[in-house]
């Protein structure tokens, strides 16, 4: 192997143009691929910049020739030459129009035949991917997924710093939650049986540092969450953190929709035109069937429980006098694009997620309607329902019935479900909306009881203040999401900061005395000693780069991510640990057997 | 309570000046305190950008003036009014030309009376200023301090980025280390009996990262250490992470060394001249007792073994004998500084940390020589000792003897603890070196071998290399720290980049290959695929800003520290944990007791 000494790089791999003819160079990267054409062997260098081509000559210099013909995938190499036009040029790259012609090769590191290839479009296992992560990290698009998320951290931290926010680090040891549900805990060795917890968000901390005067804070910070892992979702997440004092609702939103701006210009060069749309959380619900619509097309939820009156279908009346709702889509165009077998295949992906059933109608070419529930059709319905869908030849109208808390979310589901495999996304199409007005509770069923549907520091709607104890469930919350193409990439509030406010809500919520100590004593304590208005917003960091770069795999754009099953394949983490450890920790298993 | 509505903060508390004379402005922030004079109330209103003078007058409103007459300290109020010129002017805040007579005012919140004060000079237990931390925050050095922390992450943040310096974030859920020493651990719900550990560094993800083509990293993240605390340690802390690819031991200092200058202008207004000093481990141990040595003042050690060879002291030629020996420090100027009695403490302090005695020589006024071996001086050897330590008047010179391991650490704590009774440091003295050439190994006696003084993928410097088996203990590292004013603010090094030189490592480590499997097998893979020459180094930033702000508790430059047995007051973290926990993360207790 040869030693790097004092040589020192001169460009990156992605740097080299025309303008750069005859200049001496020294590059360092892999060794991409190597031919070997007789009397030259081109070599293409790879760093995490780009692609240059390296010619060695045997004409030139036998011994280095030789020494390039040793070389192999992977390889670590340094090579210094000198640049030259290219005689086939190569459109595919931006160094495609020159060449090195080496006249000095150092060989930094041999490489074994790597576990996976090094190219994009490699389709290798996920297991393998993780497992040998440093090898898929090397493809370009990982480079620029990494690159691509730094840059957004970066824009983050540049508008955030420019406005005044401050940097501040909360602890990862913290106090469990009281019930604990999803919290990882580590056993404390030298408080004997006690236990921190990891973060599931800075919340508490946040809001007391504004009790603190900070003002404005933020960090870009881990949080920790032990839930059984659905696809896209990790047991550690980043989160942007932001709490400002002294303002209302709009203000944040007004403070994010610039960030946002700022955001979105820097790393896609696209302008948001400001203020962002808003829509409340019942306009989402009715319209789209979901607290997170997307927005990139329409496909609106229409309620025809006046319309099927003009029918007498029994399905339709016993459905009513059950209390039903009788809710449809207009998927627009789409008619042809399903045949019964793909309406078959619809029906059943209904029904798994719990609807009882999907009723389609299609308009056919001659204008006449095809459907599902032929026997309920007459003229004075079938206009009714072209008038309600705005419908048109070839459109498929699909329709659930279900109460009322179902039959808007089946809708939803549906949506987003035949949008997935219609509707073609543009990359920068970029469909975003606030979603305020949320409800404060929700009712609990198990525990008979409402709950806060954010959490019990949210601040009630001005005029719905009165009605906390009295209409709890038409108490909406000062909370607000931020939807970005059917995700929700952010939400946050504004809190309650005084103690008359806070004490009618924990009424609201049934909570005793000492459940309140129990689960929230010292940041109660902290409210009072003077503590501003402030609100604030977590923005999920996983997420919103995902959205920015179009990526649906949630661990194309962390570096080192855990399988579904909350293991790491390339470490092997989680693993055992010694008894020693175990006895310093006061903990033994009951059960000794692993799964 | 009032509301804060739509009302806009229109400046910082610290923001006004004469020029803002007759504007009408809003402010919004805490009462520091109230002073009722009879017709006037004034109000000294804070937020964490400074304090302004609040005026209300009865006679321009009676009802605001009975209002105001309620404000206690700590309230939350926002105040209207229009800015006037004081009559008395406060030349000690920059605010105090001007004062606003308020014509609205709204109070946001009351507070109860707060459990510390809010003031600097607050003279409270650490117990008090942890556990209400949200009002210890409140005080203007502590909001300095974060505001400081923020900048200096920032500076850090900004010279990085703008040199091709990737933030990548690494896990927190990892893999226990194999000895377990000082680990955090995870249990796992849903991987039985397993445990993740947070992680000590990211030393191992950061070096693969270098594999996966990342060229050059950053992160700032949290690390954990489970250690028996001593003062001015935290079981979390925050490291400045940074690594490099195809560089040697030159360019990554060249590097840091910018990013010093950068960060030190930036906060400090201070041009460092690069490049800055650089020491060898060997001369820092020798002349100062210490690889982080102080070098705002002198103190040197000397040996004394051959000019103890002009007296027939027998202490001396004995201890020579057993082998040990002979060193001291000259104390300029110091003589009158200790008497006898202060001297018997010294010594007292010398025992304390393992030292057998403490000789001490005084140059009196008529220079003779006063000291506790009087038997000892002679006319040879006190001239010899004069030129040996260039001693004058006035001078203590004080002497050590034991084994040459202990003789220059038992000297170096005399060193810094003589420096901390009787030098005044200035603000702005930075004293900074590089320490390198460490050495590559250090002999561990309870296990009979040598083992790695920074890690076993430590790059042993060039020439040393042919002497890793044969001479382990003359090699020495490609390893360095950079010490400021006597603390070690960061350590690096440059990593084996090849098997072949691993392989060597490892043998002159005396390791088999199922200890290199179990302890980093997974490492030694990922080193397989082709590895560029790479180092780094980590900051820690804790200490770092203490430095920069000369702090010397670490407790004031984190927002929310733990106490030395690692307990949080505020939260009252480590807790229990729910019965239900235990039982989903199958373990339980050896002994149920607490302590």
């Amino acid at each position: 192997m040869d030693s790097l000494g004092n040589l020192k790089r001169s460009h990156y791999c992605g740097d080299l143009r025309m303008e750069n003819l005859n200049e001496e160079v020294t590059l360092m990267g892999w060794v991409q691929k190597s031919r070997d054409l007789g009397p030259l062997i081109f070599v293409d260098l790879r760093d995490n910049k780009g692609i240059t081509q390296i010619v060695f000559r045997k004409e030139d210099n036998e011994e280095l020739y030789e020494k390039a013909k040793t070389l192999k995938s992977e390889y670590v190499i340094a090579v210094t030459g000198k640049v030259f036009e290219r005689e086939s040029k190569n459109k595919d790259i931006p160094t495609g129009d020159i060449e090195i012609i080496s006249n000095e090769l150092r060989i930094l590191d041999t490489a074994n035949t790597p576990k996976i290839y090094i190219k994009d479009d490699d389709n290798v296992s996920e297991e393998m991917r993780l497992k040998y992560r440093y090898l898929d990290l090397r493809k370009p698009q990982m480079q620029h997924n990494m690159r691509m998320r730094a840059e957004i951290s970066k824009a983050f931290r540049d508008f955030l710093y420019d406005n005044n926010f401050l940097e501040v680090e909360t602890p990862f040891l913290g106090k469990p939650t009281p019930e604990g549900a999803r919290d990882y805990v580590v056993p404390s060795r030298v408080n004997k049986n006690l236990f921190y917890a990891l973060p599931q968000s800075p919340q508490l901390f946040k809001q007391m540092l504004m009790v603190s005067g900070m003002d404005r804070y933020y960090p870009i910070v881990k949080c920790f969450r032990d839930e059984d892992l659905r696809a896209n979702r990790q047991p550690e997440f980043t989160q942007v953190d932001i709490e400002m004092s002294f303002v209302n609702m709009d203000d944040v939103i007004a403070m994010n929709e610039k960030l946002l701006q700022y955001v979105f210009k820097r790393i896609k060069g696209i302008d948001l035109a400001l203020p962002l749309n808003r829509m409340s959380y019942q306009e989402a619900m009715e319209r789209f069937g979901s607290d997170k619509p997307d927005l990139r097309y329409g496909f609106e939820i229409k309620d025809m429980s006046q319309i099927v009156k003009l029918t007498d279908f029994e399905l339709f009346s016993n459905s009513l006098a059950e209390g039903k709702q009788i809710r449809g889509i207009n998927f627009n165009g789409l008619a042809q694009s399903y045949s019964r077998k793909q309406l078959d295949k619809l029906t059943k992906y209904m029904k798994g997620i719990g609807a009882s059933g999907l009723i389609w109608l299609k308009l056919e070419n001659d204008n006449t309607i095809n459907s599902s529930i032929n026997k309920a059709l007459n003229e004075q319905f079938n206009e009714a329902l072209l008038n309600l869908f705005d419908a048109k030849e070839d459109d498929l109208i699909l329709v659930v019935i279900d109460k009322e808390s179902k039959v808007l979310d089946y809708l939803g589901n549906l949506r987003v479900h035949v949008a997935s495999e219609n509707v073609q996304f543009k990359d920068d199409d970029f469909a975003i909306t606030w979603i305020v007005d949320f409800p404060l509770f929700e009712y609990d069923e198990e525990e008979d009881r409402y709950v806060a549907k954010h959490h019990p520091f949210t601040h009630p709607v001005d005029e719905d203040i009165d009605k906390l104890t009295t209409n709890p469930h038409e108490c909406r919350a000062k909370a607000y999401d931020i939807v970005i193409n059917g995700d929700e990439i952010g939400g946050g509030s504004i809190r309650i900061n005084n103690s008359e406010l806070q004490n009618k809500m924990f009424d609201a919520l049934s909570l005793t005395e000492d459940d309140i100590n129990n689960k929230f004593g010292f940041f109660i304590e902290a409210l009072k000693y003077g503590t501003p208005p402030h609100g604030g917003i977590a923005y999920g960091l996983d997420r919103f780069v995902m959205t920015m770069l179009n990526v649906n795999n949630i661990k194309d754009v962390i570096a080192f991510p855990k399988t579904q099953s909350a293991t790491d394949p390339l470490t092997n983490a989680p693993t055992f640990i010694t008894e020693q450890q175990m006895e310093e920790l006061n903990i033994e298993f009951r059960d000794d057997s692993t799964i």
